[in-house]
Order: structure tokens, then C-alpha cells, then sequence
């Protein structure tokens, strides 16, 4: 074991309490002889008798009594990747919970550990405690896959449930995210949408038997989600959620994260809280939802041994599902060429000619409008009773598919008339 | 393949369309080589050319061009129990979607395979699409399994939802299903519950490694079930779901198919129709939930060709996730210990003391009561405006938990005292 942190320490302990089960499950037994962690001394409630300590935990690759390197340091370069690599090389199997490992060099690691004939296997890495890329890689073999679309990250999550249930603005709910541990100090690589966007690039590769492209994946996150935007979500039968979405198109694989419209009667629309989920779309099955715990160091170290178990049954096969060579590059559908419904909120002047402008130029572009609202809120209502200031109004509209080109384009021709502020919030809308 | 019916058809089907990728994962081909149907003249939309066809399914087993039989035959025994019989004793694989077969006589069937060193997998026998076996005896292996409950027969969902949706009779439901193709002519094995109590009893066994036990399940259907339930149920925060619930208790292992109150918060009262879901309590996921299609041909093909794919890859184990020596025998908790809270609907005549009566008894019984509900129905007010005539009115108590004994022995006492008809509708309550 490379890195003792939650997700090692759990490990630890799920081995201990599984002995037995896992040695019958698995025709031998699972022992952790080695581990490898920066600090030593550090109190870690798990006992490491017995158990060599390594410094460099790419030294556990030249060890007899290893034949398989479990690596929980993270980070897509340095110890991590060393480790990996060495381990591999020595034809060692690897079992890991990196995301970021995974996402930026999946390829290449893939074709050492087929070289090798070497497991390298990752559930862990994507929607901890969920067997998603087991379900992907195994039980939907006899499925073409159309869209995979999940909720993958749990701090995101948190912080839009918080924002829902209390009302309350993005930075607070943020703030009370890492006060409960939800959210790092730096909540940058959660709240921007990276975290899921590893995670999808993962799942976009099992789920299409495409070269993993963490790079082409389209990224947006949920800061500059208001309250206002919530409440409209909700008026209009929809819940938003950072979703990870990759889907097959005309013009390629789309991979987007995003904020999202999903319709309230949707299985992921329930996920609240820290929880994940991932529907998949699949030609004979229709819809497979998976819904889980995203996080934590019980569920990912559960993800860790599940992998475990089939190293040492000897039930593994290519990392991707189907050997390196096979994977097929991945043909980017340009965000342009995105089709769906779009939410978008502008904030209109209040003067004659705003909602006219609005609708024309979405008339247009072809673009069909599901709903129009304008609520005046009851503040600016009771300073401005006749609405005569001019001030501006929040104006919500709901359209039909269209591209996001039509889209964007028709928004530049609003801003152009002078009747709105210069940044509108546009929210795609996923369909069901 | 014995069996051509509408899963059967779906196989060749996905098969054919999937053959490229699945040699690519399998690292071989899966090629059918020979049938065995009824009849061979029936249109099934698949082409039959080049296959072998035997009227003797038992001769796939004798064949030197067969590895792995697949029986979808259906039924617990005559031409699918010998089919299984012969192949295990020829040392072929099976891969099977029967759940009665292995629900009555799987120990017998995995030893025999243990015996070969063959596989017997099943994930097609329960839940349709959805890959539940694999994620119990895989993607748990590192956890306790606490309790396992789910919607396992979408013939009972679709009438419930029906009822709820459009304030149905049972009745008129069940016709419509009928029509649709949602139920059999002779509906009794699932709106009775025994379908459900079949593939309760295999998921019992692959999560808490105990010996199939089918006739260790407690049973009821849903054809008690009211319009004034569902009303009720709904206006309390519940809504009504037949549930296949296996707990582990300090009494031993409860298997209790039932119509079933769960919250309307929970992922499972949120799953309508036809769909099916399962949730797994377990110690280091704490909850997981696969949501999606339980029956129809191609997601029912789409669980076998999970189980081909792993028999041709060579990554299957023990049948029951540990070979059958390790398996315990279910040590059945008797349902008078079950414990829990309960919805209970009484008739009460209207005159002075009922309530009275309802509630002296359960308090003398130890048992809280979260609420009591009492309705006159409009008609019923309309025609008898002081409530004088004494007709019975329903009065609805939900209680907090307590042993079904208690409960029990509490409304023999409320009927002995002469204030309510005889028969109560008694619904447990599922906690979250």
C-alpha cells in the first residue's frame, strides 16, 4: 500500500474485518505486507505491526512478498505516478483510486499493465463506494452505450441541496461545506468542475471504447449559480446539479460538465446531499441508475477491495474493457454543435421594447420558447411600486432544443439591442 | 440455447449486434451453435440458419460444439431443471435467467458446478437488467451486508403506481396491466407476491452467504390493497410499494415479501412503473441503489450476456460468491419478532368509545402511536351529515415500532371489544 491517508486507514481496517470472507471468496488470502507513507509517526486508529515500512513507495515494486501495489497518493504526476509505473513495470498488478492519474495518463499505463498481463484496476476512482466502471466494463457488455450523465461530485452536490433546501447563497453554503469537511480549504479542483471532469473522462473512455481525453472535456462550475436560480429551477420543474455528461452525437462524443437543469421527476433530480449517482443510457438495458456514496473512506476503500478481490481470483481483463489497441481516439463533438433545451436568465432593463427584443431574436434564430417568466421580486416591488426606475428585472426563459450556437448567437443579438445586462446565465437542461 | 421465447430472441439478437465487441473483451468469440425450442416453426424475427436445433434440450449437454448451455426454459423443474442437470453433469457451463430453478434448487445446482469447476451464473434471474448479483457477491465483497430491499416484480409496481396515479381500484389496474402485456393471464404468482419471494430468497443467499432457503419467505401480495390505502399512505408521507425486504436481526435472517410503507423521501418510492429497483444496506457503503429495467427481453438478454461474457473470459467463481460448503443454513427469524412501525386502517363502527378502544389497547401493548387519522368520506358525511347511523369509518393509526406479536395481540383485543370489523388492514412499515 502506497499512502496511509482516510482512504488507506479504512483499508486497512475493511481487510482486517473481511479476513475470512475475502479468503473464501477468493480461493487466498488478501495480506497487506508493506505500505508506504510520508509521515510515520502520525496516529492513524489502525495497527502496522508486522508490516514494512517503505519510504519510497516505488521501492514496493522490487518486493517479493508484493504482488500487487494498491496506490492512495494521488495527484496525476510524481510519487503516484511513479509508483504506478514502477510497479507495473515490474509486473506487478496495481489497484487505484486515482482519478487524476487515470484521467491524464490511462492510455499509456493501460498498455504497461497489458504488456504485463498485469491487472490495473480503478473503481475507486470514479463515484467512490458506486460500481460504476465495473457495471460499465462487465455487466453492460452487451450494450451500446448512448449517454452516461451522473452526478459525480459530492461537495458540488452538498452545496446545491444546501442552496435549495435553505435558500441560502452559493459562498455561504460553501463555507458550511468545508466546515463539515465536504469541501478542501481550497475548493477550486470541486467547485469548478475538474474533480468531475476526471471522473467523466474515465467513464467516457469505458462507456465508448474511446482513448481517455480528459482534455476534451467541456467544463463549467457551479459558482456563479444564484439563489434566484434555484428558485426559478424549482418554479419551472426542475433541480439544478452538477452533472458530468458524455454522449454520443452526429458530430462526436460530447464530455461536459456543467451545471444542469434536470426534470424533478428524474432519479438523479432526488440525489441530495453528498450522495452520487450515474444513469446510463444504454441500448438494451434503456436506463441503469446507480446511486451511492461518492466519498468517504469506507466506500472508496470498499471500491478498493471489490478490485482486490478480482486481482486475486484472477477475474480481470483489459483496464478499459477492451485492450488498448482496440480503443478508438475520441472525436470531440465541438460545444457549438451541442443540441439541447437552455435556461437562460438576463437581466432586463425595465423598459418598453426588453421582452420584445428577447423574444424576436429568438424567433429569429428558430428557437422555440417553452416558457417566458418575469417575476419582480416583492423588495423591488415595494421600492418601486410603479416599476418606473428602470432598474433591472430577472427575466427567465425555457427553450426548446436547439444548438448552442443558435443560442449564444441569439444572446449577443440581445445584449446588442441594449435592453439587458451584458452576462446572461445560461443553464443547459439535460433531457430524461 | 434452450428456449426461444421473447428473451431468447433478444439473445441472438444482442449477440449478433455486440459480437465484435464482446470477442474484443471476451478475448474469443461467444457463437451460438445450437437451439432447442418447442416449436420450431414459430416466427421469432431472428434468423435460425446454421444452428443446430435439438427437440431434446438435455442433448445441448452430450455436444462437443457447446461449452456453455444457456436455459431459458423457465420453471423449477421438468425440461429446464434436466436441461441445467444434464449440462453441470457434462461439464458445461451454464448461464440461466430462471429464478424459481435456482430459488428451489440452487445449493444442489452450485455444487454440482463446484463439483465441474464450471460456472452457474444467474445474474438474469433477478431484477431483470439490472446487475445486482455481480454488485453483492463483487463490488461488496469488502462489506457486511446489513439488509437488502427493493421492488423486484414491475407487474405489482406498474398497478400500484397505476393506483396512485389515476385513484384506481386494484382491479381495473391489474386488467390494464393485463392488456398492456404487464401481467400474465393468470396473474397470481406475481400480484401474490411469490415471483418477488423467489428472487428475494437468491439475493439472501449471495448477501449474507447463507444456504437459498425459498420456503423461509414470508409472503403477501398486494391484492388487499385500497384506493383509501394509497390516499392515506400519500396524506401520511408514504407511499406503498411491494417490497422484497432480507434483514439480518438478533432473531436471525428475515425474507418477507410484503406490501410495504416507505417514505416518499427514500430513492425507492420514487421508482413508478414497470421499473425495479434493489438498495443494499452495507457496513462500508452504507447504501447502495441500482435502479432500472426488471423485466422485457433485451434487458433481460443483456444480464446474460454479462454472464457469457464472463464464462468466456474465464472470470467466474462460486455460484453463491463463496463455494457452498462455506454457506451457511438461513436461520429464519420468525415474523412474530419482526419489528417495526405499522399502518394500521381499521373499520370502525361510529358510536362512542372506538377510538377510545384503538388507542387503550395499543398503549396497554407498549406500542406509540405516531398518528391517528380519521376521515368520514364525503359520501359518507353527504348521506349521514351527524355521523348517527353507525356505519363504519376508517380510522388509521401509524404506529412507531414495535414486534409484529405485540401488534398482533393488541387488535385481537381491539376487535374482541366490539367497535371495529373484523379484518384490519395491517401495512408494515419499511424504516429508510
Amino acid at each position: 500500500m502506497a499512502g496511509l491517508g482516510t482512504v488507506g486507514a479504512s483499508l486497512l481496517q475493511l481487510l482486517a474485518r473481511r479476513r475470512l470472507p475475502l479468503a473464501e471468496r477468493c480461493g487466498r488470502e488478501i495480506q497487506v505486507t508493506a505500505v508506504s507513507a510520508r509521515d510515520r509517526t502520525r496516529q492513524r486508529g489502525v495497527a502496522l505491526d508486522g508490516l514494512a515500512w517503505l519510504d519510497d513507495p516505488t521501492t514496493l515494486a522490487d518486493r517479493a512478498d508484493v504482488d500487487c501495489v494498491v496506490e492512495l497518493i494521488g495527484g496525476s504526476e510524481g510519487a503516484a505516478r511513479a509508483t504506478v509505473e514502477a510497479a507495473l513495470a515490474a509486473g506487478k498488478h496495481v489497484v487505484t483510486a486515482n482519478k487524476a492519474l487515470l484521467a491524464h495518463h490511462g492510455v499509456a499505463l493501460a498498455e504497461a499493465a497489458e504488456a504485463r498481463g498485469v491487472a490495473l484496476a480503478f473503481e475507486a476512482s470514479v463515484a467512490g463506494g458506486i460500481p460504476v466502471l465495473k457495471a460499465l466494463r462487465e455487466s453492460l457488455a452487451g450494450n451500446a452505450i448512448e449517454r452516461i450523465h451522473g452526478i459525480l461530485n459530492g461537495t458540488c452536490n452538498y452545496i446545491l441541496s444546501r442552496m435549495e433546501a435553505d435558500g441560502l447563497a452559493f459562498d455561504v453554503c460553501l463555507a458550511d461545506a468545508q466546515r463539515l469537511g465536504y469541501a478542501e480549504a481550497d475548493p477550486t479542483f470541486d467547485i469548478e468542475g475538474f474533480d468531475t471532469a476526471h471522473k467523466l473522462a474515465i467513464l467516457t473512455s469505458l462507456a465508448f471504447g474511446t482513448r481517455v481525453d480528459a482534455e476534451a472535456v467541456h467544463v463549467e462550475g457551479i459558482s456563479s449559480i444564484t439563489p434566484l436560480d434555484i428558485r426559478m429551477a424549482n418554479e419551472l420543474g426542475y433541480r439544478i446539479k452538477l452533472l458530468g455528461v458524455a454522449e454520443r452525437t452526429r458530430a462526436g462524443i460530447e464530455q461536459r460538465v456543467h451545471p444542469t437543469m434536470v426534470s424533478k421527476a428524474t432519479a438523479l433530480a432526488q440525489v441530495m446531499g453528498v450522495t452520487n449517482a450515474v444513469s446510463i443510457d444504454a441500448d438494451a438495458v434503456d436506463e441503469l441508475t446507480l446511486v451511492g456514496p461518492g466519498a468517504g473512506g469506507e466506500a472508496t476503500a470498499s471500491s478498493v477491495v471489490a478490485d482486490l478481490a478480482d486481482v486475486a481470483r484472477g477475474a480481470f481483463g483489459a483496464p478499459f474493457g477492451v485492450p488498448v489497441a482496440e480503443l478508438a481516439p475520441l472525436l470531440r463533438a465541438p460545444m457549438q454543435r451541442h443540441e439541447g433545451g437552455y435556461y437562460v436568465r438576463v437581466a432586463a432593463f425595465d423598459k418598453p421594447g426588453a421582452a420584445a427584443s428577447l423574444v424576436r431574436r429568438m424567433a429569429e434564430a428558430d428557437i422555440s420558447l417553452e416558457s417566458i417568466v418575469q417575476h419582480r421580486s416583492p423588495d423591488a416591488a415595494a421600492r418601486d411600486p410603479g416599476g418606473r426606475s428602470g432598474a433591472p428585472v430577472p427575466v427567465v426563459l425555457i427553450t426548446y432544443a436547439t444548438t448552442e450556437a443558435a443560442l449564444r448567437g441569439a444572446l449577443d443579438l440581445v445584449i446588442a439591442d441594449g435592453f439587458v445586462e451584458a452576462t446572461p446565465q445560461v443553464i443547459r437542461i439535460e433531457r430524461d
